[in-house]
């Protein structure tokens, strides 16, 4: 099975695509996309969207997973990142992917075993569990692969994304 | 020049299409779409966005109208809501057309003449404006007439959606 997790973000989007064999999982390609702050928003998000369109396309993943977010800070950042996820869910939908969410909390328990685990802790465990010489940069990409882990890891957990948001 | 104004929501999103010809306003087309909460987000996400895509390429607006949203309130709706508006702003940047936003202030200005307006006044407006016989219901589908209008008189006061958000 073949799984990319996405971390949503206009500035910067990771993404990173695993393959699942059993008990292996297998780094297959991992980034990040970029906008400039300098570009209006609705061609941002177009060339986020196309990015993403073209890699689900050429690499062909059965899953998408993303995380699910909360937020304690300003509303708009939450809503700027809720745009980038809204055409993360669109491409999911439209490449007819099962979109699948996972709580940081979540995460961090599949990938460390510890919901409290820190980002370092987060990252090493990804760089180990892919076999991969370095921890991925930037942040975005980690974290993508981290999502992407998790839903290796919780077959058990699998909460199919609900409408209820 | 025809005018698409958008009122972004995941359950409800308004759209209003009017023609402005020199001094005149007039109505052309106007509803809102809806998705059920049982749907999945990814789902109710590509059905919003297709309508939207279809309703452009039927009707060429010139320009795309949005509210530019402010919450006060719990971040998980200003992230449902910034879902839709990531996807009203990428069908607009697809097919081409500018894209404006402007604040619920500027909208009641720009309708009422009035920053204070209330949501029935903006209402009566609308419906005054665009000579209708009744006022446009739901409420999405009367603000997202409003919108377009608030563009239709706010030449002066044109602010292209930039990239800081």
């Amino acid at each position: 099975m073949r799984i990319l997790g996405i971390d949503p973000g206009t500035a910067i989007m990771g993404h990173g695509l695993i393959e699942q064999k059993g008990n292996q999982l297998k780094p297959l390609k991992y980034g990040s996309w970029r906008t400039s702050p300098r570009t209006p928003m609705p061609e941002r998000l177009l060339s986020l969207y196309r990015e993403l369109e073209f890699f689900i396309k050429e690499n062909k993943p059965d899953v998408l997973a993303v995380e699910e977010l909360f937020f304690n800070r300003n509303t708009s950042t939450a809503i700027s990142v809720g745009q980038a996820r809204g055409i993360v869910l669109l491409a999911g939908a439209q490449a007819g992917l099962a979109v699948y969410e996972y709580t940081p909390l979540q995460v961090k328990q599949a990938v460390v075993g510890y919901g409290k685990a820190d980002k370092q802790q987060v990252q090493h465990m990804v760089k180990a569990l892919l076999g991969l010489q370095e921890i991925p940069k930037p942040d975005d990409t980690a974290d993508a692969l981290a999502i992407a882990i998790c839903h290796a890891h919780s077959a058990h957990l699998l909460k199919r994304m609900e409408g209820t948001l």
